[in-house]
C-alpha cells in the first residue's frame, strides 16, 4: 500500500537567524552533506529518504504561500503542496491538507495518511517507522495513531503522551501539554513518551472530523473560507478528545534542531562555505553563506554564521536566547529562493538597494510593476528575453551580458520579466 | 619656532585584517571617537592633536604612492606628502622627506625637524614632548636627538636605547636591537628605554647624511633615483653610528596598537557600527563596517570585526597570530578611500564584480580605460558629468539618478569620469 505523507512546513525562522528569515525557515537551510558532497536541507533530506524507503510514496507539503517557491525550488515541481492562505494552527492545516489529498490528489477514504513535521533531525529507521504507523492506521486497530518518541531527557519543550501499557503499540492513557521540569521527570518515570506531532489516520476519519468541526463543502470551499477559521491545534481539537487512539513507540534518532546548539550537532563537518578555522578552536562551527571569508581564531563552544541578513557569533549554550535580540533587528528579507531562482540583496543604501537575481535556465519571473520605485536591470551573464507591457503592443527584446541596462521610470513602470 | 613634523606612514595591514588591507593600514581605521561623536583614525587624531598643540606646525607625511589618496581624503589637501616611489626602509624615506622639506617646503637648514611614526597610540602630553624634542634639536646640544619611552614591560618588539645617565636628557650610551625576553629585562634593569623611532635633527644635518650616503643632487633627483637605492634602516645607517646623540625620556602614554588585542584597548566603547551585544558578553569588542547587523552572544575576551574584506572572530590573546592565516586569504582590495571618495566592492561573482563608488561633491575620478573589462555605470543618487574620449570629439552628458546606465564595449572602452 502506498504511503501518503503530509509534511507540515511552518516556522518563522527567528531562532536560526541569520540563516533563516521570514521566508526561509530552518528546514530550508542547506547544511546536510549529500553523498555527492553537495549540501541539502532538512526538507530535501526528508523528501529524499522517504522516496528511498518507498519510491511510490505520495508526499505533500502543507505550508503557507510564502514557502511555495522555496519548496518547488528545493523539491522540484512534482511535489504536492496544500497551500494555507494564512496561518490557522495545526487542525485547520491538517483538515485542509486531508481535503487536498482526497479532492485534488484522489486519495481514497480508506487510505491511510501520515502527518508529520518536516523539521526533526532523524535517521533512516524513522521512515520505516512512519510506514509502520501508516500500516497501523490502515489496519483499523485505532481511529487515530500517534508516534511516541522515547525521551532522552526530561524536556520542557514537548508535549507528552502517556501509554496505557508498555508494548510497542498500546492504547493512549492521556496526553500532557508541555510540562515543567519536575512534571517532565514524573511523566517519564511513568513511561510517558514525547508527542512529536506525528499522526496517522484513514483519510475518511479526518474528513469526518473536519466536517464535524468546520462548516464547508469541499477542498475549494474550505480553502476559500480558510481565513475565517479559528486557530486551534490538532492536539486540542482531535487527539485529546479521541477515545480510540493508539500510540506506537519509536526509540530511534529524533531531534529537534531548533537552536544553533542542536543544529550544529547534526553537521558532519565544522565549517561550510568560505571559512578559515585557526589552530586553537574547539567545538566551533561556522556556516558562511557570504562570499567574503570568515576567519575564526581561539574560540571554544561557539557558532558563527553569516548571510546577507547579518552575522551571528554566539556561545553555543547561549544561542537559545537569540529570539529576544533578533526581534529588534531589521527583518527585511535579504535573500530568498524563488520558484525561478534566487534573490539576494547585496547592498543597501538609504534610498536604493542592489539585488542579485539568478534565474534558473528556462525560468521566468512573474510580470510585475512598481508604484514608487525605479528598477534598472543589468544582465551580468546569460541571455534572455525581456517583455514590457505584456498584451497587445508589448515590446520585447533579447538581453545578454552587458546589453540591457535600462532605466524604467517610476510612473509607467512596465511589467518586466526575463524568461 | 614652528614645528616641522614628518609622520612616517607605512604598514601592510595584515595584522588588523579585515579592517586593514593593502591600501588601508591600521593608522587609517576610524576607531577613535571625536568630541563631536564621529570617528577618526590614528593619523587624523595625530594630525589634529599636533595642530591643537601648535597651530603653525608644518606636518608632512612620508608615505608610499598607494596611501596618497587616503591621506588626502582623511587630512585634506593641505597636508604635505613626500611620496616614496617604492619602499626602501626608513633611511631613504627620511632622506627623501628631508629633501622634500628643504627643496619643496622651503624649510631652512637650521630649522629642526621631528620624524615619528604615525601609528602609536598617545595622549596630548606626547605632542608637548615632540615640541621639546624639536627645541632640543634646534638648540644644537646634539646632532641627533631621540625620544626614549620609559618601558612598561620587557617588550621583545622594540629596540632599546641605553642612556649614559639618568636625567631627563642624557647622552646615548648604546642602541640595542629587538632583544629576547631575558635581554629585555637586563636592559630595563640598566635603565634602557624603548626606541620608538622618534628623532629630531636640524634639516641641514640630515641633508648632509643623505648626501654622504646617497648619490644625488636635489629632491627631484633623489626621487627619480629612489628605486635604485638600497634598503637600509635609519637606526643602522645613522643612529647607531652617530656619536653626538642625545636621548630625551618620555614616560607618558605610548602604545603600539599593532594587534586586535591592543587596538581594542584604545576603543572608548565596545562596539562601532551596526552591532547588537548580548547580555552575557564580557570584554568583547565589535567593529562592523558592513551595513548588515552583527549579533554577539555569550562571548568573553573576544574581538569581532567585519568589512568587505571579510569577517574576523578571535579570542583577544590569540589575535596576535593572525598573520599566518591572513597570508592565505585572497588579498584583493575590497574597499579603499580614494582622493575622490570611496570605493567598495559589494558583490563578487566568477566573472563580474559590483562596486559601489561614492564621489565627494565636486570631485572627479581620473580618466581611465580598461583593456578586458566592460564597465556599466548606474547613477544611484546625485548628478554629475560623464566624459567619454576626452579631447577633440569628446562626448559628454549630464547623469543623474537612474539616468545613465550605459554599457561600454570592452574594445573601445572610453575613458570615463564623473565630475
Amino acid at each position: 500500500m502506498a504511503l501518503n505523507i503530509v509534511l507540515l512546513s511552518g516556522g518563522s525562522g527567528k531562532r536560526l537567524w541569520p540563516l533563516s528569515n521570514d521566508i526561509r525557515s530552518k528546514q530550508f537551510i542547506k547544511i546536510f552533506r549529500r553523498p555527492d558532497g553537495s549540501y541539502e536541507s532538512m526538507v530535501q533530506q526528508m523528501y529524499r529518504e522517504i522516496r528511498e524507503v518507498d519510491p511510490d510514496a505520495r508526499v505533500s507539503i502543507a505550508t503557507s504561500k510564502s514557502q511555495v517557491s522555496v519548496i518547488h525550488n528545493q523539491l522540484g515541481q512534482d511535489v504536492g503542496i496544500s497551500v494555507e492562505p494564512c496561518r490557522r494552527d495545526t487542525f485547520p492545516a491538517i483538515a485542509l491538507a486531508t481535503m487536498y489529498l482526497h479532492d485534488v490528489q484522489g486519495v481514497g477514504e480508506d487510505e491511510p495518511v501520515v502527518v508529520c513535521p518536516c523539521d526533526p533531525y532523524v535517521e533512516r529507521e524513522y521512515f520505516a517507522a512512519l510506514r509502520r504507523l501508516s500500516e497501523l492506521a490502515a489496519s483499523g486497530r485505532a481511529s487515530l495513531c500517534v508516534m511516541g518518541i522515547v525521551p532522552t531527557y526530561p524536556s520542557e519543550k514537548y508535549g507528552y503522551v502517556v501509554p496505557a501499557s508498555d508494548g510497542r503499540i498500546s492504547r493512549v492513557a492521556a496526553f500532557k501539554e508541555k510540562p515543567d521540569l519536575e512534571s517532565a521527570k514524573q511523566y517519564i518515570a511513568r513511561g510517558a513518551l514525547w508527542n512529536a506531532g506525528v499522526f496517522a489516520f484513514r483519510c475518511g476519519y479526518m474528513m469526518q472530523k473536519a466536517h464535524s468541526l468546520l462548516e464547508f463543502t469541499d477542498y475549494q470551499d474550505l480553502f476559500a473560507k480558510y481565513e475565517m477559521l479559528t486557530r486551534i491545534s490538532f492536539d486540542y481539537a482531535v487527539a485529546e478528545k479521541e477515545q480510540d487512539i493508539a500510540v506506537m513507540r519509536f526509540d530511534g534518532q529524533w531531534k529537534d534542531l531548533g537552536t544553533w546548539n542542536t543544529l550544529t550537532e547534526a553537521m558532519s563537518e565544522n565549517t561550510i562555505g568560505n571559512v578559515v578555522l585557526g589552530d586553537h578552536c574547539e567545538n566551533v562551527h561556522v556556516i558562511n553563506e557570504l562570499t567574503a571569508p570568515i576567519l575564526v581564531m581561539g574560540l571554544r563552544n561557539a557558532v558563527v554564521s553569516a548571510s546577507p541578513q547579518g552575522i551571528l557569533v554566539s556561545d553555543k549554550g547561549e544561542s537559545s536566547y537569540i529570539k529576544k535580540y533578533v526581534e529588534h533587528i531589521d527583518d527585511r528579507v535579504m535573500f530568498a529562493e524563488k520558484s525561478w531562482g534566487t534573490y539576494r540583496v547585496v547592498n543597501v543604501e538609504s534610498d536604493s538597494v542592489m539585488i542579485m537575481n539568478t534565474l534558473n535556465p528556462g525560468a521566468h519571473m512573474s510580470y510585475h510593476s512598481h508604484e514608487s520605485r525605479t528598477e534598472i536591470l543589468t544582465v551580468i551573464s546569460g541571455t534572455g528575453r525581456i517583455v514590457m507591457d505584456p498584451g497587445p503592443g508589448a515590446s520585447s527584446w533579447t538581453a545578454s551580458r552587458g546589453m540591457c541596462p535600462r532605466a524604467m521610470s517610476s510612473r509607467s513602470v512596465p511589467a518586466a520579466g526575463i524568461r
